[in-house]
């Protein structure tokens, strides 16, 4: 948690104000590691920064492929790309999963306020069947009693994404601009224009 | 190379006809591993299909980072978001490369093609100096004399993605509706109606 904002923040702020237009706006792809070592690549919904820090939100099923995958390994890269501006964010650092288990109360904290500023159709999801299993012939299984507005499902889950290096590309301009920001051991980001 | 076209290719010209209007709608994320074995991604341009397969085309510059990942784990997967459908499919498989060194009759014509098929401003990239690199101060270095309209440029080389999955979500409908498709050893594709 650093005091200041990240400098590549406010660029990846206003992408956010002026696409806002667009519902995918807020969809970005993250990559991470199969079991097997093999890449997996998906799309997430961003839900804001989590308080305090430059950690970017999203949540998902403790059922859902991606959890074993960031058990065994915690990289990620988030790739945002945003069509009303032609901006791309390439996002590569860590990933912090927040469960049913959570002790810290910061983070249990924070994987309330998150279920509860949701909507009814995307908790009812929590209690659906299971994802990716054979899908059951009887539909009823996906009208499930709605899940308590306050009490998050026990498959809720928050990812917290926490860069190391961001990688900005504007298409617009010829030739396009490149920056790289780095974060040093100290916490502190470096940038650097380069190459597009 | 398959006779018959893979079941999911109808469903991805389909999703990209009716996406057609939006410029970003030939946007997917292709994500690989670094030669560290991390997560890399980033938004790459669907280029058609490989004539006679079903294997998607996109091209980049031999200088890229993409390149020694590659070479190193041809292993990737693409994540392709439809935002007019509101779908996503995710493919994932194995990428062949092919530069200006290759030796294979037909992969040396198929660059030649997509290569002619380029703009100006297209081609001109690749005699850019090299991508990610600090950026020179003189702008006169992203001018250089216009390549070859016909002979490709040394830098010029084609990714060919094979896919062995293919997992196809179909965000509208309450559930949603999602469907993996997997080939099988025999060339055969399979596929099944899975949660959402």
């Amino acid at each position: 948690m650093s005091e200041t904002l990240a400098p590549w923040r406010s660029l990846l702020a206003r992408s956010l104000h002026l696409n806002r237009a667009l519902p995918n706006a807020r969809y970005c792809q993250l990559a991470t590691l199969t079991l097997e070592g093999k890449p997996a690549n998906r799309t997430v919904v961003f839900r804001g920064f989590r308080e305090g820090s430059d950690c970017l939100q999203m949540i998902t099923d403790r059922r859902s492929e991606k959890i074993p995958q960031i058990l065994q390994c915690p990289q990620g890269e988030i790739c945002w790309y945003f069509p009303k501006t032609r901006e791309q964010f390439r996002l590569s650092g860590t990933i912090i999963l927040i469960t049913a288990e959570e002790t810290h109360i910061h983070h249990r904290q924070a994987r309330d306020r998150v279920w509860q500023e949701l909507s009814d159709a995307a908790r009812l999801q929590f209690a659906w069947p299971c994802p990716k299993q054979p899908r059951p012939d009887f539909p009823v299984a996906f009208t499930p009693e709605l899940p308590s507005a306050k009490e998050p499902d026990e498959n809720f889950c928050i990812l917290l994404f926490e860069a190391m290096t961001v990688d900005h590309l504007q298409l617009k301009g010829n030739p396009q601009d490149r920056t790289l920001y780095t974060r040093t051991h100290s916490g502190h980001w470096q940038m650097e224009a380069v190459n597009p």
